[in-house]
């Protein structure tokens, strides 16, 4: 068994099970007979290349467990890109002497697409180079968009998150006696996983009418079409739109009304604004009547007050089995999760070897959206349904949640 | 005892427990041996002037019950404004009409400042006419602003989930490398309740730095020293504005820039947008660094899922008791709440003249709010903390909201 110090770093955007995945990897490592010395970088790669560790040892058992309820990434994070290899590999270099002078032989990288590609290069160079280290990849995105794994942590959280809270918007919006068109906005640049999750709801009675995915052009003229027809049937009008939401010259919701120069803000900067923002000037410019626009924003990544036990559970034994795989001799893979059966729901924990991931991004499949575009079809539910499940487990204090508090003492350099 | 049929309405804007009041009291008058028959009106005021009235015994009782956990206002809600007495008093008319149909001895009205003045014009033109019938309001408001009670039911779910929230995104928008600055806003047109309530998150270590409420006038100059403070000694900072914050010629803080005729949407609207929206331009403008501004919307009002079980209790509660208060003979109050200690938190129900209540409102006092009007300072922490605490009972099916299904039969006309 490979013997030596372990480094771990978070890296994209926040999710609220990420430093679940921690909570699951620390707590394996500190108990391995194999790890001497237990780390965790300040945000990210860029605390290796600064050589800013934090001595998880000196940390509280009980506080760490407490990790799998706080959301956000308790030691940072960063969007640093490395080069490509084989140009300026400064910054391989830098890491290799890091990595040397702790005696890292272990890294994980929590991250979406680019960490994985971080990782894998990083794995790449190290081999080169003769260093032997084990690099794994854990998964981490409430986009859902990682390919090689059934789905991602941290998903299943946002997907309950927006699920609910469709629902809570649904009974709020339909209490006047006068009809109303609300459109919320939902994260997701290039993937609509997390805005389909909306239809959640709509199968419990109180959700979108119209769900708009990136995975399809979106057309300013259907829009208006499909509201329409649903406005003369029912009155309120529900829609969900995806942020990553673009048309066929592949124009963002915004950017189609950019060149009318109209969209300034109240300082004169040419403002892009939100894709439920701008759709609600549209249809209020058509239709006159109460429009609302509601953008969920950061609440739908760290809302860990309603995170799914699934996902929390899922993000620990991602960590744990991500130590046990490279402890057994694994290197250069991303862990991963293969769903065997959805009633009752089991998976397994694959390994995906990171060039497949890297880079890559996995949509929705065409055959779950319906023909005309505009919703999202039983076999997503199927999907999304177990993922959602159970009560949130919470531990609060005074009403409010109780947080982990960690001493994060560097390491003596 | 008065014996007679009982009518219950919903007006103004939903919040999360306004149906567990409405649990508590139709509950009651179903047990109740002097009421008949008992009724909800569809949309309040309008659903009696219109006769449209649901018979409550037809509904299954345990979806009554699963109402404590249904957000929003399940029998429909208005803004309908009765004239002045003395005036026009046909709708007067059309009401006692209605009532007398129906045999109505018991008129229950759930809502906020007009609802008050509302039920105290009823009651007065009910009692000029001789016709019996106890008018009672019960209280509903996230705003917390109405007079003679120590605070509102809906309050504390929605302080509760404001407080709960800016904690999440306090740790989300805290991972990167480089300084952020975050503004929320918070719901609140006239009185600062709620968005003081986000101190609540600050008290716990993780809340914002900077809070602005409608009861000081607020300062752009002011605003941007104090910015400018936060961010140069920490780097990030988060700040909560309500909704209602305005300067010293009465301005929201939108409108200070309109003049510019720079704020038109992209359909040349003029737009007024949010508080924060607003600020956040402003701020780009002046620091140039990562500026995001979150707005909760709906969302503060109608998250049931993480509703304050004191506040679900006590709205519940707040039904249960106006009903025995009415059966009592009293009549021409409303429910209010006094508050008999901190700790243990106790509180008694009394009853508050209608016109007390009726159209005026409840500001933050003076002395809880810093000299610099930019803080929200210890007693509101006392204040607040009780309403919010312990775990939101949440009855899920898979993984998402049960809210109760009412049949709804009208009454046969």
């Amino acid at each position: 068994m490979l013997k030596g110090n372990l480094v771990f770093g978070q890296s994209g955007g926040p999710t609220a099970v990420i430093n679940s995945s921690a909570a699951g990897l620390l707590s394996a490592a500190l108990a391995s007979p194999a790890i001497n010395e237990v780390y965790a970088a300040e945000h990210g790669i860029v605390g290796i290349l600064k050589d800013r560790l934090f001595d998880i040892r000196q940390e509280d058992p009980k506080e760490l467990e407490l990790l799998t309820q706080t959301p956000s990434s308790i030691f940072g994070s960063c969007r640093h890109k490395l080069a490509d290899l084989g140009g300026d590999e400064s910054e391989y270099e830098r890491i290799l002497e890091v990595f040397k002078k702790h005696t890292i032989r272990y890294f994980f990288y929590n991250g979406g697409n680019d960490t994985m590609d971080t990782c894998h290069k990083i794995g790449l160079f190290l081999n080169k180079k003769g260093y032997e280290c084990r690099v794994v990849g854990i998964p981490k995105t409430i986009d859902n968009d990682l390919c090689g794994t059934d789905h991602c942590p941290g998903f299943g959280s946002a997907a309950k998150y927006v699920a609910t809270s469709f629902m809570e918007i649904k009974l709020d919006s339909q209490v006047y006696n006068y009809p109303q068109i609300v459109i919320v906005e939902v994260m997701g640049r290039h993937a609509g996983w997390l805005a389909a999750s909306s239809v959640l709801a709509s199968h419990k009675g109180a959700g979108p009418d119209l769900i708009y995915l990136p995975e399809r052009a979106f057309s300013l003229e259907q829009f208006e079409r499909d509201v329409r027809a649903v406005h003369e049937e029912k009155g309120d009008v529900m829609i969900c739109v995806s942020e990553g939401c673009q048309d066929k010259e592949g124009r963002f919701i915004p950017e189609m009304f950019a060149d009318n120069d109209l969209s300034t803000d109240a300082f004169g900067h040419k403002q892009l604004g939100g894709a439920a923002d701008t759709l609600a000037s549209f249809v209020k410019d058509k239709f006159g009547v109460k429009v609302r626009a509601i953008e969920f924003s950061l609440l739908q990544r760290c809302a860990a007050h309603i995170a799914s036990p699934v996902d929390v559970n899922e993000a620990y034994a991602a960590g744990e089995t991500a130590l046990q795989f490279a402890l057994e001799g694994h290197s250069d893979f991303m862990l991963g999760f293969e769903r065997l059966a959805n009633d009752p729901y089991s998976i397994e924990m694959i390994r995906v070897p990171l060039a497949t991931c890297a880079n890559h991004e996995k949509t929705v499949p065409a055959e779950w959206i319906n023909e005309a575009g505009n919703f999202v079809l039983a076999p997503f539910i199927d999907y999304a349904l177990p993922l959602i499940k159970g009560e949130t487990n919470r531990n609060e204090e005074d009403g409010l949640p109780r947080f982990a508090k960690l001493k994060k003492q560097l390491v003596n350099k």
